[in-house]
């Protein structure tokens, strides 16, 4: 059989397998062309909704016998290019997979399929008057195995932790169709090799998550929040530092920089002072927030801060967070018909200042929109640069700055990428990054998918 | 040239890059021949003793070029025969690789190599007035680079989570002597496959740990510690239950059976009532430490349990917690000349009860003394079987009781291995949990090293 005729027959395998959740629509597969980025592709040959895993295995399986590659998708909110079928192939589109498969209270876990939603979960978290949340907070809705698979973190990492933390076990597809199931719901195990985090932040590369086990946390007794502007930014990351180095845990520690400032009052009407200003939360016993909190204005104050916006009300701080998560597209519409570039390192927090203050030196001579903003209780901040998508001068001049924010992040003993992943994006930067080491992780990506099925193109740059 | 002269060539290679740290001798070989447990093998061939990821990398090198075999080992306190030279060897001591690289008090981080023990760590971390500590406590003073191949965990995980949670990066040597550094001292990265996580727990199959980046917490502000007998065991865990619902974080929480502190009373003198109890230990602000141990008493009392004794000073809870840590010798000692097998299944807590129900099953016809004990505030507990070590048929029974105990955590969604690892001890175990999930794992053993020379027959039976 020539390769045309195996791909024929094998999309008419999976066509007689999942019907019309098989489909070669034009507007179904250019829905999936691209992600929430700049970055942009062919649409996929075709697009297909598994409901089980399965189907999933299956699908695995005629694709494997047909060399057909496959790019899994959930909700399309990451802005690397790692769901892009940079080569044609299988879109492999989650989103029916929006089952909550077992919430355990007393245990605090929770198994869902792939493709339930954070915001999803939490409903019915709430629904259910568990007590417990979610804390994992990308901002988007983002689906649950996206977020496993890209390792998401968001504003409530530095005090919750990332997907890596958070994901206590997976069911996934290899590119052959072997199902794996990773982790147990045991509160911990030294049981063989950790499979579950190989697969988080594996960007589809190596598996494909059908079925994410998630740990819960305990709804705060608990919650201050506020804003607290200054004049100058280095003084707000000078206060971050003196916050952590002071023993207090904030649960979200935000900056966003005076033009970032000026864009969310624009979007969100927000009505902030337009000067650098960082987002806090504070979660825990009613004593020991109080006393955080008084603590926290203490040291902003000392640092130079105006005073302390408090959102006290449920509804405010929801306003608030929903204002600084919507910062993004805040930023994009800075400049309509713009398109999203964005920075993603992440240092220790005692270099964070440093960074900070280089990547201000780089941006100082581009015309382009660029807002900085990001997880700075983590050392983690973002540079938005809104890029006309038809300029090559304008894609080569923010490349050029990237590439100069990431070698000063690697050189401050950072990470090319703090939380979106490498994608499509950052392949220069992680061999940059890791050097040598790449070498084991194509090891590892040859032995679990020889063919080079599962999402080619990105996170490593394979050698034929 | 013949295989035996090969090696010899090897062995002569290892001896002019080492010296006098490359010792054939009888003393130094049986020395490591065994761990703390009953296993026990046949010496290694040759023991060497590195002093930089540089030598261990040339050392891997020299064995991969003679198809020598490396078994890695730190202390020697496991118990699961990881560091057992089943087919001799060249076993690869780290204990020369003791410094202390950098301690980074800002970031709360330290970079150590892998010999430096968790007590030496924590020495120069109080000497150096950081006002932080590492956390994880297995008991043992054991090296932090073991401690990272066997993800241990111990009393305090329950409070700050097992080595996996706590460390940030690695420096490792694969088979053929490829120097890996994984891991980044940001507070997080979604750059490239987490390797690090993947080398935690990998027992020495994957690669060799030669250095760790740790991450550090802060010297909590108060501390309660305290005892509390039992009437009744399944009384003792209900407390338990009970205390984890009401949203007390405890940072240990131990339960010891009536054998067990009886033994522990005669190793130790302790001088406690021989009943079921629970040793707990709460970190945090004064006013929230003092609240919530109010609550654990409440909630001990209203299980049944006597009052609750407090360990006020810092000696005190030093003797507390060093006899909890020596309760696997008190175990010992209850029969001079036995040896230690113990079990180590963790479930998720709201199934403990039942899984220690059973397990009481199970032991009530043994003869052998069978002291149980564990961490049960993650649902983590141990059986330490004293066997004659020249009794076969002790053996088998024991193997008998603890296949019941793992196939009892299986089905109640736990693990067959809580913090012990695999070792030698639990192959057919680790199969029964994860089925063809382990043909995973195998690929990724035979990517990373084709020719199957580190630590071979631990962990995974692989296929000739």
């Amino acid at each position: 059989m020539s390769r045309a005729d195996c791909r024929e027959n094998a999309l008419e395998r999976l066509c007689t397998l999942l019907g019309d959740r098989c489909s070669r629509e034009a507007a179904v597969r250019e829905a999936r062309a691209g992600d929430a980025s700049w970055h942009s592709g062919p649409p996929p040959d075709v697009v297909v909704f598994p409901e089980s895993t399965e189907e999933v295995s299956a699908i695995a399986a005629i694709c494997h016998d047909a060399r057909m590659t496959i790019i899994p998708r959930g909700t399309g909110t990451a802005v690397e290019g790692g769901v892009i079928a940079t080569s044609g192939g299988v879109c492999l589109d989650l989103c029916r997979m929006n089952r909550i498969t077992a919430i355990h209270p007393q245990d605090r876990d929770a198994v869902v399929e792939a493709g339930v939603t954070r915001k999803q979960l939490n409903a019915a978290l709430l629904e259910q008057q568990t007590g417990l949340f979610f804390p994992v907070d990308p901002g988007a809705d983002a689906s649950l195995g996206g977020m496993a698979a890209t390792c998401a973190s968001g504003s409530a990492a530095v005090g919750y932790g990332t997907m890596r933390d958070n994901v206590l076990g997976l069911t996934a597809v290899l590119a052959d169709g072997r199902i794996l199931r990773t982790g147990t719901r045991a509160g911990k195990s030294s049981a063989g090799y950790d499979l579950t985090r190989l697969l988080v932040g594996s960007e589809g590369t190596l598996a494909i998550i059908t079925e994410v086990t998630l740990r819960l946390s305990r709804l705060p007794r608990a919650i201050v929040a506020g804003t607290c502007a200054f004049e100058q930014e280095d003084r707000a990351v000078a206060a971050v530092l003196d916050v952590l180095a002071a023993g207090v845990r904030p649960v979200r520690m935000e900056l966003l920089d005076a033009v970032q400032m000026a864009a969310v009052n624009a979007y969100s009407q927000l009505g902030c002072r337009e000067s650098p200003t960082l987002f806090f939360e504070l979660h825990g016993g009613p004593a020991a927030v109080a006393e955080q909190a008084e603590e926290v204005e203490r040291i902003f104050s000392a640092c130079g801060g105006f005073e302390v916006q408090h959102a006290t009300e449920q509804a405010e701080r929801d306003r608030l967070w929903q204002a600084r998560h919507d910062a993004y597209f805040a930023s994009l519409a800075l400049r309509p018909g713009g398109a999203g570039y964005v920075t993603d390192v992440c240092v220790p927090v005692s270099r964070l200042a440093e960074c900070v203050r280089r990547a201000r030196e780089h941006l100082q001579h581009t015309n382009i929109p660029c807002p900085l903003f990001g997880h700075v209780g983590d050392g983690n901040f973002h540079v938005v640069f809104v890029i006309d998508p038809h300029s090559a001068a304008e894609l080569a001049e923010v490349r050029g700055i990237q590439a100069r924010i990431v070698a000063d992040a690697l050189a401050l003993d950072g990470t090319c990428s703090g939380e979106h992943g490498i994608g499509l994006g950052k392949l220069d930067a992680l061999e940059q990054q890791y050097g040598e080491t790449l070498s084991a992780m194509r090891d590892i990506r040859r032995a679990l998918d020889p063919l080079g099925l599962l999402n080619p193109g990105k996170v490593l740059r394979m050698p034929e």
